[in-house]
């Protein structure tokens, strides 16, 4: 029986199991750190305290090396059931290996949904992004698209705008499907929109464009992925964590609905930078340890 | 004129400036680096990607590196006022500068109000601490007590019984103030309390105990100071700006009851951990960043 289970093993669930552990808890992280989106970050510059940068990869071994200095353990099986019976939880691994818990941290991202076009997984890092306020940065003053049919493309358009003014978002077949907003502030602002599905990404170490389904090709030197997100989330779902627009929905403690059940960091879809991601994952265990603590207080920290 | 002020310069207000300055905003930063709290921690051990720990100080100092390198600038002085005409702020310093802004970041954390106890300040880092969640692993097994009235001290001394059994809370003279549901825990807890106003800290190099003014001593490894806090938001209030129990007010965005004013960090009040100001610092910048971008696009934003 642990006191903390964390499901999810990147920036935020590796975050809140420094806390967890740190505070005496015991505390497990179940998730493969190798899926993790902070791993196929190139270089990550934003995060507090690397004036260098970091490689995402050499991020997050450096907190599973923490949570592990303070006794965290780790089993990297996902988590495909979670059940409660009063106040244990239950959760299920890929593997059948049934754990039990006194709290749940849940903290297992958003998947992205792969695109369909050749080349996606070999240039990511290397001209291709999901980010544009992680990476827009990489491309300033450079030819850039979204590749999207959205609102969630039009903004990411839109911020791309702070980087480079050469900015085209491709729908990728099917036409557009922005709200009036955003396709009167896309037009105003001089983005390009190519209703065409594209076929492949083309270059060599790096990205140089996309041949279109129709033979046509453009070149870019940075693509944004923004074809939307897919959740993960049904296992919380099964347990009764309420979940909104593919989000777990969480308090100011990062709690969900339910009494002892913790999420944070993307899968909570907030602000999606790893800073904020380990800042969510240290409120939730500071509010987990407080919850493991002292139960009978916890309405006390509720109404404040 | 600045795109964004940023009034405080502790890790909310730097991980902002990091934000703000590389997606090419006008960023400038009021304060002063030494009066962070963070620069009085002694090790941090529990900030995601130091698996040795680190020094207050050397963090910050990598995190203002890492602001610089983005060309965010810095000015060494606090704010005395604020105040809005039209869609421009204007701060400002002790200094009587005047500097106008589009948007503004207020991160000025919270000020540790003297307690006026002989030898707090030369005992800081020694065995002499703020904080229980950041600094309570460091006295597992110890003695050690909370100094404190309220329930913020009561709150403390029940947070430290996950690293020691052997807790006293000390009102420093004047009675205790819980609410009746911490007096309960209190007592169940097994927790003493000492109703004695403390006089001066001794100790040689670490803290050892403390002399109260009615001439008695008790041994003491580790204090924590939960005396209460006061505020820095004057100004904010000057502003408009909604300030509730000593706290900016803020939504999901990190953002104000003023459109284009934004706070994070200990001064909103949530979890007073480095990481998750940094993560708020991140969280209002991104929003900032989009504030300053696409004005006529807020609304829509919020609505989301």
């Amino acid at each position: 029986m642990y006191d903390v289970v964390i499901i999810g093993s990147g920036p935020a669930g590796v975050s809140a199991a420094i806390f967890c552990a740190r505070a005496n808890l015991k505390t497990l992280v179940l998730g493969k750190t190798e899926t993790s989106q902070l791993v196929l970050a190139h270089t990550i510059e934003n995060f507090f305290g690397f004036p260098e940068g970091i490689k995402g990869h050499d991020l997050l071994g450096k907190g599973v090396k923490q949570a592990k200095k303070f006794k965290a353990e780790f089993v990297a099986e996902t988590v495909v059931s979670a059940r409660q019976a009063k106040e244990v939880f239950e959760v299920t691994t890929e593997k059948n290996k049934k754990i039990e818990s006194r709290s749940l941290i849940i903290a297992t991202g958003i998947p992205i949904r792969p695109s369909g076009i050749k080349n996606e997984e070999k240039f990511v890092g290397k001209g291709l992004s999901y980010c544009v306020s992680c990476d827009g940065f990489f491309y300033k003053g450079k030819k850039a698209c979204v590749i999207g049919n959205g609102n969630k493309a039009a903004d990411e358009a839109i911020d791309l705008l702070h980087y480079t003014s050469n900015v085209t978002v491709i729908s990728n077949g099917g036409g557009f499907e922005f709200s009036k907003e955003f396709d009167t502030e896309l037009n105003k602002r001089g983005i390009t929109l190519v209703n065409k599905e594209a076929k492949e990404f083309f270059g060599e170490n790096f990205l140089r464009g996309i041949t279109f389904s129709d033979g046509t090709k453009m070149d870019f030197e940075g693509v944004f992925m923004a074809c939307g997100e897919s959740s993960a989330l049904d296992f919380a779902r099964e347990l009764g964590v309420i979940v909104e627009n593919n989000s777990v929905v969480v308090d100011e403690r990062n709690m969900t609905n339910l009494s002892g059940v913790f999420a944070a960091g993307n899968c909570v879809g907030r602000c999606k930078q790893v800073a904020a991601n380990v800042g969510e994952g240290a409120n939730a265990a500071v509010n987990a340890i407080k919850y493991c603590g002292s139960k009978n207080l916890y309405m006390d920290y509720a109404v404040k």
